[in-house]
């Protein structure tokens, strides 16, 4: 049976280059970076490198990378990190962001910090009027991420870093999704997360910006490593391997980034031909990967199995939040009413994915939207 | 020039099986553990699959193991979690644990909690009549390594686990060192902290024994993974090589330990021959790896520097201290002098080393220090 995978918001494939990168790291150049013999040198020269890498491609300082064992815990870093040192204040936060950006948000509120979340337009922009009436002199932070896991929204960075810059507030962004694959200017944040496992590389590792002079508390206590803001031993392995999915995903951007939004295009404007079908999401500003639709009378989860049969891998929403019965926060903060929401369907591709993986795609989608409206007691 | 690593006490080298067993989840079983459809209930089986695996290991429940991203993660999240969900009260650890347990208490001190630290004998066991005296009606956890990461000494876990049962009082230990090492009844214990990179298995991954019925915060805030108390994608590829690791080091465990012993001794015993040598540590109640060894008139950081040149591979303390200039925090605690402390070497075994590579250890060693202690400023 064909195995097409297209859920690459999801996570993804681990690239043969970044495997191989990764391989000798293992079992053969082992050292803990903090000793001070040979084995342990070399260890820490590759992770400076890798460090040195990212920070390049990012137009940063090396000193401004540090490494954390996920995109999760880079927010929670930059969030949690910011805060709790600050002590108490206001925070702004939209409300289409990831849990790993949510959860801290509720965690701090329960901690006495005040936190407002920014309502976003029917194409999931946050208000940018509403975020400049909501900016008070108690506003320590704002966290907007760069783009939406769900429905593939990018985010105005400029204005919204803009908006923070005149106002002297920390801007922080989850760039876990645009990562790789829209070029972004780095300057325009304080903090940024990213992770490893997005853009063709391992899970378990990500790392955060923090720009120069600012301070944050750790998230977690030990050793001291990564200048005492993310204790534990330093993965190797997975940071070279980190290091190396960046330096792939960011040699090609521009290129690849184009082939798959034509995909995207062909494939948004295929489906927009199905009746009862609708598209999530900003049509122009849109991540080059993410579809998010939305089908009447029938369940997105009756969807993802059907399609699950066929071999195709797509999700409802984001992965963390597709074994819960409720309907996407990200498409009710859009405007959709819970039943629309329940029908909905992100198709994420990637790099390795072909025309014909769409064409797949299509045909069995079609053949089951009919097959389930047919049976549905929706409609 | 040949290689000899004996700081296996810092990190070992990952098994061959280990690797062959992570490979298949980087680039072909790659799902995201939360994903619906076959690919990624592929990684939720997988994921429960080596849950369980550790727990049989353990002999304790399969919903009692949380997984982490590292050792010293789990620690915070045993220490940390308990802690700050209970807002207030008393620890007790010890003066010689690791630092992942230290500066955990060490913020905890910060926030309002108080924080006892046991005092040691001349061989590192914790004295178990002052943790007696210590313990009062506000004492809430008691947290006690296994077994010294430097010295090796192994605590009388059973004593302490029925003094804190008798009081009520919770028991955590950092098992990071004697797991896989030494046979451990985890019945005793309430929390118990693992990593993966100290048997052979990858960095980046750890867990938490925590036993049925207690609550913890969150370390990590996210999407709700590991039963909402460490979010971030599941880490399938390295928790299946932690698994991997775990079960091998069980399997070989009692044939293994005794073989690394009797090395470990005929090690002790060459090196006592030498004058001005010490043992540092407990003589009977030692993992079966470590040597930690003190010489007169020479400074352990020029040791190192010395048999880096021949290839052998050994620390001044633990890895995560070797870079700072204070003595060790767990020899001044048994007692030592400074100056006898930064003359202090650790040695340990793992399971691919040989005879042969304790030989030519000796050789070398024995001609480095005369040849230290000609020059030496000290004697």
């Amino acid at each position: 049976m064909k195995s097409i995978y297209l859920d690459n918001a999801a996570t993804t494939k681990v690239d043969k280059e970044v495997v191989k990168a990764m391989l000798p790291y293992f079992n053969e150049k082992y050292g803990n970076a903090s000793s001070l013999y040979d084995l342990g040198q070399e260890s820490k020269k590759a992770l400076e490198n890798s460090r040195k890498k990212i920070a390049d491609l990012l137009k940063v300082n090396k000193d401004e990378i540090v490494f954390t064992g996920s995109g999760t815990e880079a927010n929670n870093l930059a969030i949690k990190g910011f805060a709790l040192l600050k002590g108490k204040g206001h925070i702004i936060t939209s409300k289409i962001e990831h849990p790993a950006v949510l959860e801290v948000c509720k965690y701090l509120e329960k901690k006495g910090f005040e936190v407002s979340y920014l309502d976003v337009d029917k194409d999931g922009f946050v208000k940018l009027d509403e975020l400049k009436k909501l900016i008070s002199k108690d506003t320590i932070l704002v966290s907007i991420m760069c783009a939406n896991n769900e429905i593939g929204t990018i985010q105005p960075i400029k204005e919204i870093s803009r908006i923070c810059r005149e106002n002297n507030i920390l801007f922080h962004s989850d760039m876990a999704q645009s990562f790789g694959k829209i070029p972004i200017d780095f300057s325009l944040v304080d903090l940024a997360s990213f992770s490893g496992h997005k853009i063709y590389g391992p899970k378990g590792v990500g790392c955060l910006y923090v720009k120069k002079g600012i301070k944050l508390k750790p998230v977690i206590y030990g050793g001291g490593h990564e200048k005492s803001l993310r204790s534990g031993t330093e993965n190797i392995p997975l940071i070279i391997g980190f290091a190396k999915a960046a330096e792939l995903i960011f040699k090609d951007m521009n290129k690849e980034s184009k082939r798959q939004a034509k995909l995207r295009d062909y494939l948004i404007e295929e489906i927009l031909k199905i009746k009862g079908s609708r598209l999530n999401g900003s049509e122009k500003n849109r991540l080059p990967n993410n579809v998010n639709v939305s089908f009447d009378f029938v369940e997105g989860e009756s969807l993802v199995f059907k399609l699950n049969f066929k071999g195709i891998s797509v999700s409802t929403g984001s992965a963390c939040s597709s074994k819960k019965l409720e309907a996407s926060h990200v498409l009710l903060a859009i405007g959709l009413k819970p039943e629309i929401a329940h029908g909905s369907l992100r198709i994420s591709l990637g790099k390795f994915n072909k025309k014909e993986d769409i064409n797949y795609l299509l045909d069995n989608l079609k053949e089951i939207l009919n097959e389930l409206r047919r049976i549905s007691p929706l409609k």
